[in-house]
């Protein structure tokens, strides 16, 4: 499938008001087909999202966000949580068979939750751009109560909330003036 | 530009040799032309990208690499360090200009960290994938002495290393065999 370089990066926006068009099932399950080619370390894969659409689902979620966050929650046809799963040590026999990859975390909490969040938020990103691709746009969010969403949403797991993503399509008219970037200059140098 | 999301996605490897293939300077500008406008938190951009090409740079880097990972660094025609900058707070003035973004950070050391390793690995999975859509192939790598990579490549700064990229045209005879994935049903629920 052909995308564009401006639909992914360079025209994209962050979205905070949301069209009345549906996001199916069908489009959730080629998202997640997309993003799971990326790369994490070890093929670790720590990501796990909750596709929060139903009424109900919705009313357990918008009041933990921040009240900033609570109406484009609410509005949003679908919203993820992406959580990191600290119990991916034990999927490593299945997703990197070649090695015993699970004794390199064995008893050290420290590098399991180090290692869950980069690649989770790695994997974040690809979803992000992912859902672009799919002529989808996002709404990241940070802003929430991150302990009350664990024991929620995550209950008898080992998962820990990551961030909260809207999708949709976007409202143009409810977008915010854009922001500026750093340069190349300011952010990096070749050495 | 268009793209496509075999490139990006389904059909991309993570590489471990290098054709004797350049990247030139301008393509490694382009690269973060498409990654900067990616969504980071607050627009907080904590990113911090060493490119290193010369040989006095890559000597410096190669034996901080962990063993496994030492020939593939040497081999690729770049190499980026990506680091995340703790003082990222001193540029939301700039970066988040309509509201006084850096006094939620004030004095947070925890919320700054948590911050910058989100949105900088965020960031880290933008850059592999404007690289690919670039035409470039990736090695990411976490496998090396993070506080050795600190002080020889960031002194003086509030950077921390994040992982290692290496970056170039892939010699498809270098691949391993796929490693498989978790399936939807594995990893992710409607609610």
């Amino acid at each position: 499938m052909q995308v564009s370089t401006e639909r992914l990066f360079t025209e994209a926006r962050s979205h905070n008001g949301w069209l009345d068009r549906p996001v199916p099932d069908a489009l959730l399950r080629e998202l997640y087909e997309l993003l799971r080619w990326g790369p994490t370390s070890a093929n670790c894969s720590p990501l796990r999202v909750l596709f929060v659409r139903s009424a109900e689902a919705k009313a357990k979620l918008v009041p933990l966000m921040a009240p900033g966050n609570r109406e484009k929650t609410a509005g949003a046809p679908v919203v993820a949580i992406l959580g990191m799963d600290l119990g991916f040590p034990d999927t490593l026999p299945k997703l990197f068979p070649h090695t015993d990859a699970r004794s390199w975390f064995a008893g050290d909490e420290a590098k399991i939750a180090e290692t869950a969040f980069r690649n989770g938020s790695l994997q974040g990103g690809y979803l992000i751009l992912a859902a672009r691709a799919l002529g989808l746009d996002c709404g990241p969010m940070s802003g929430f109560d991150a302990k009350a969403v664990d024991a929620a949403f995550w209950g008898g797991t080992q998962v820990k909330t990551n961030f909260v993503c809207g999708l949709g399509h976007g409202d143009p008219a409810k977008l915010f003036g854009r922001s500026p970037r750093l340069s190349f200059d300011e952010a990096c140098r070749v050495l």
